[in-house]
Parts: C-alpha cells; structure tokens; sequence
C-alpha cells in the first residue's frame, strides 16, 4: 500500500507526520509527504522535502490531505487543484482538519458530515456542509478527521480497514504514551470501528451516492 | 521562551514535531528544530532542515531531546555530545523515548526514574536506571517522556511549568481532537500536575542531587 500524505505550504506539522509516521509501521505500506513543491514551508517556518510530487496522490491507494494555515488558498488555486485527481472508488482517502476544504473542493464530501478543526469549522458550515463534534468520521472510502491529535484515529480507520484490525493495534502499539497502551487503543479502536466495517473493500463503491 | 527541540539523523517525526508544534501555540515562545547538521533526514526518509545549530541547546530556556533510530550512536559520539552543554539550573531539560539516553549521558538523571519507549528501556536499565511503565516523569526541571505521542504531556508540563496552567490548557486546546477536548485536557493535567509544583522556579536547583 502506498499512502500520499498531500501537504501545501503552511502545513500543520502534527496533521501530516503522525498519520504519516504510523502508518509507515505497518510492514509492506509506505506513507510519503506529497506536495506541490519540492520544499515546503511549515506554518511554524519548519521546511520539508516533498518526499513525491502531488501528481502522486492520484496514483496512491491511499491519500490523506493534511492541513495548514494557506488551504483557504489552496482550494482557490485552480491549477493546483487540477494536478489532484481522487477516486473513492479505487482509493482511500481522508482529509485531516482544514485538508476536508480540499475535499469538499473535489465533490468528495457529498451528503456526508465533516469532522474538521474549529477555525475551519465556519468556512465547512458556510459551504452547507454539517460539522461533527467528534474527532472522526467517515463514509465509505472517503473520511474526515478534526483536531491535531485525532491524526491517530485517521490512521486506525485506514489501517483497519486495509489491513485489518490486528495492523491498526501493531501500528498504534508504537507511539501510544508508554503504560497507557490499553486505554489509548481501546478508545481508537472504538472511534473508528463504527466506519470500518462499511468500508470493507475500496474497489467498489460503498455507497450509491458515489 | 526559546526551546530548541533537539532533533539527528533518524529522528521520530513525532517526536521532535509534535512538543514543538504545541510549544508554538504559547504567545511569545518559540520552538525551534535543532540539529547537528544542516539537514536531518527522519527514520521514514522525511528531510527537514535544522532551525538552528546544536550549540543553541545551550543557550535556549528549553531543551527537548527527540528520539529517533540513531541515539545509541549519538550518545556514543563524543565529537557530537560536547556540543551539547545543559544546565539544569537555568534550562527545564526533557526527552522523548531515546532521547532519555542523551540526558543519562550528560548525567542529568541521577537517582531519577526513567520514561522512555520500550524499546529503549533495556538500554536504560542496562545502565542501572528504572523505567517506569508511566509515559511522564520528572523531578524539578528535568523530565523524560514515553511513548510518541506522550509529546502532549511533555509539552503540557513545560508550558504549565514555566508559563501556568491556563496556558498549557491553551495550547493543547488547539490540538486536541474534535469534541474530546474535556478528556484529553483532563488526562494531560493530571499525568503533569504532579510534576509542576515542584518545578516552580528554573533558576534554583530542586534538589540537592543536581
């Protein structure tokens, strides 16, 4: 399985490199930052190598669109978005807080809540989209994930769903905080296990509404 | 507030990102990427660029020790360890999983019990120390974290430390998932607040043994 973590300039290092990096656990799947530029800029000045270009996105079979302080922006730049092109019925995908913009910018989102972070929150709502006040949710192939840390429930959805639930625990045994293993994967596990088992194979739709 | 975030080659991107991310959060603080070269390349291929040098560990108000696949070589590497001069006198100092070994290096965690993650732990204990099946510890300004994303505590007890309570809750708040912002607010000060009172001031030793 290989996972494009889409980031654009302005990034939020915690909503690209915790899914990125636990993901990266699970033996045989490989997770790389994907971006528009060869460097990016983080929204704390922390610059990055683009790890693939974002053309690699629409090839992955997993893609989780990450946030920052510029997506406002991103999803206005019509040539950047044309470089994105996803497809839920053969692809995974997520977005992680402000990255469900770029979601619902690419008609992903339709009919279905968002979880996002609460500065994005106005800008979903404005757009008639329902915001959850739950850290994750998901349709089908296609989920949302709001709050920073809530990046690890995004990647226990993917992994569960992919590769099942026992690669979802193995993957999370790694950077859970060390003696609260138990209460962090029973909590995780229960967060994603809802939208698991209608997403048991992303070469089909999930749902008519695709 | 300057932290430098102390980050080498095959460095945890959760590590080193996630402390600094929220540390960013506090008005008037400012967390820095901080390396021994340049570039630093994570266990997963990410490369960033060093904030700032390693002499700035030296000079910074904070100094957070990240992990990573390369700390027993670090810590092995005299040429590299001198550059690294820590006061605990005048400095709150923690580490992140193996980042513990730097810290047992430069003598800091004298009669102290050890976080780290458990594949460090044999390391840890092989040189005499305990590590405690806990993801926060610390004794006056010297802390140690286990477990990746045990960075939230780290980070919570910093910014309380030396900046207050409402302060920590402030900055985590921002992180935190969506809708879970009570729980998680309420483990971090809880694994914490021991640990902060008798923190109370950086420019007095806590206690006889430094």
């Amino acid at each position: 399985m290989r996972v494009a973590v889409v980031t654009f300039d302005g990034f939020n290092e915690i909503d690209s490199l915790v899914a990125a990096h636990i993901i990266n656990r699970v033996p045989g799947w490989r997770a790389d930052i994907t971006g528009p530029a060869e460097e990016l800029t983080s929204m704390n000045g922390v610059v990055i190598r683009a790890q693939q270009p974002l053309e690699f996105a629409s090839e992955a079979g997993a893609v989780i669109v990450g946030s920052g302080r510029k997506t406002r922006d991103v999803v206005a730049d019509d040539a950047l978005m044309s470089r994105i092109q996803l497809d839920p019925r053969r692809q995974w995908i997520a977005s992680q807080c402000s990255g469900a913009l770029v979601l619902l910018r690419l008609g992903l989102l339709r009919d279905v809540p968002v979880c996002t972070d609460r500065k994005t929150q106005p800008w979903i709502e404005a757009a008639g989209y329902r915001v959850l006040n739950e850290p994750f949710h998901a349709r089908g192939t296609v989920a949302t994930a709001g709050g920073c840390l809530a990046a690890h429930y995004l990647a226990a959805w993917l992994i569960w769903a992919a590769a099942g639930r026992q690669a979802a625990i193995d993957a999370l045994s790694y950077v859970l905080p060390h003696g609260e293993e138990e209460e962090y994967t029973f909590r995780a596990l229960a967060t994603v296990e809802p939208f698991v088992s209608g997403a048991a194979t992303v070469h089909e739709p999930a749902t008519a509404s695709w």
